[in-house]
């Protein structure tokens, strides 16, 4: 039986797996990203650890890696520049795992990966057109479009997180000002919540050291009422709203898909999202759009997404 | 040989044209789309032209009809609710004129059939990733990437000019607020001008009526070094370089390309645009993207765009 290997790299740890083409996670381990200073140790592990997964059962035959990571580039292959990683300038991941396979490799950003995870095991199945949205410390998006990834001519299209939406607004990481992570993101979040903070002395945030505050506990505020803590969510799920409604008049999509961490706030996000979503659309937009969770295991859904790539070029030859 | 019909639908004159597949047009006339009350006589005309126009070259053949008008919907074959036209509702344009030929008809709005008839026979040929922009009293796009035209689920995708730039901005005709067209426009350019006019008694635009300036008066008073008038590009500019910045972030293309009345104003234009563009993107996008102004013709474009429909299908086929 063939199989994919989907391998996620996080700033923290890489999970890796193999899925058949069901999308049914076969196999599943972990390592530390960290613990790997330089790239060639880490693909060194990685090809021999897939190859020792791939052996566990004599009827599994590899068909290709796909790999999802932070600034992964499908077209060039690299990882370039990626904040959250320990590997300097630009790594050419899949020529370095070329070394070990003769099998194709395909790289892409984790965001990129999950909607494909999504289009062919997930919420968007049959979906031709849609906006996947991963919301954790940052925002980063895939775009779908007729049915395939927008990759734009780099391989860096998709960076909803970075469009602004308030002009001379929040400091962002990119250098400038006003993008809309900087405001839909677990820490647009909490900055909105250190921001807010001190002008209510009867929010239950204040419980907390300003250190402490977290995505988290700002959910589990609002989940028993606090004021202050529905106050932010609700500001956060308008700037959402504003800049996906300028997405979707852009791309045009059926639905879009919300996950990461943040979306385990749900409905303290999504009621106030569809809300303002629905309210900034232009109106040959409205009512036509869903927004949904995705429907994959936190756990999983990256590993599947990154297995995924494997089916979809396999679905395009 | 195989020819093309291209139809371009304005609310005042209807263009059409058969074209060969180099984008040469062989012939060439125009309509007045007022003078046809209801689409079913306007459809009974044209394609009672168009076999005029094919017969008076025994050489022809007909290989298919494409038209660009106002709201065209690809998928559907229907103009919905133009605001521009006389015909209300929804108009099966596509049905009716299949009710006169057995062959392909295509129809789409007007920007994406420019985009078409750019990547075919104008700036954006061998591009696969680019945005079309009409600059007229609106602003309309196509967007293209990976060489297809981002349609969305419904056909209704590349409405850049309807993505909001100003959060409680200028209203705008769709019922918003701070749409991109109700300041990067002909009608946006005017607007500008006419606010900031009472402001500035040294102004050359002092020497017209408020109802009288328009932007090609703007454009000249520009031209002889008006302050104001510089002043309203450069705001103008700056306005469409953050629509575009944020556009690009979500599609990343090489290449934008300005087509229309308001593409005339050239460097006027395009200096401070390029300006503001740089300054407004993202890093990882910086130098990388042109700006150029469309190379076919005013008068054909349009025309050559819709024919080129035919073409690009034929490509698929």
């Amino acid at each position: 039986m063939k199989v994919a290997a989907g391998i996620d790299i996080g700033g923290t740890n890489t999970v890796f797996g193999l899925i058949n083409e069901s999308g049914a996670i076969l196999a599943k381990e972990s390592v530390k990203t960290k613990y790997f200073c330089t790239p060639d140790t880490f693909v060194d592990t990685m090809a021999k650890k897939v190859k020792e997964l791939v052996d566990t059962n004599e009827d599994w035959e590899l068909a290709g890696i796909g790999i999802g990571a932070p600034n992964g580039n499908y077209f060039s292959g690299t990882i370039e520049y990626a904040p959250n990683l320990d590997w300097n300038g630009v790594v050419p991941l899949v020529e370095k795992f070329e070394a070990f396979f003769d099998l194709p490799i395909i790289l892409t950003n984790d965001a990129n990966a999950a909607a494909i995870g999504e289009m062919l095991f997930g919420v968007a199945k049959g979906e031709k057109d849609f906006i996947m949205v991963t919301l954790g410390t940052g925002l980063g998006s895939g775009f779908v479009s007729g049915g395939n990834l927008i990759y734009g001519h780099d391989g860096f299209a998709g960076e909803l997180g970075h469009t602004i939406v308030e002009i001379n607004g929040r400091k962002c990481g990119c250098g400038r000002r006003g993008c809309l992570e900087t405001y839909a993101s677990a820490t647009g979040l909490v900055r909105t919540a250190k921001k807010w903070l001190p002008e209510d002395p009867y929010s239950i945030l204040n419980r907390y050291n300003k250190e402490e505050i977290s995505s988290q506990i700002i959910g589990e505020a609002a989940q028993e009422g606090d004021e202050l803590s529905l106050r932010i969510f609700d500001f956060t799920a308008e700037k959402l709203a504003l800049g996906l409604a300028n997405a979707v008049a852009i791309t045009s999509p059926k639905l879009i898909i919300l996950y990461g961490g943040m979306s385990n706030s749900k409905d303290l996000l999504l009621t106030p999202l569809k809300k303002h979503f629905e309210n900034t659309l232009q109106n040959i937009f409205q009512n036509k759009i869903s927004i949904k969770f995705s429907s994959l295991k936190e756990g999983e859904a990256a590993v599947i997404g990154a297995g995924a790539l494997v089916w979809k070029i396999g679905l395009k030859n």
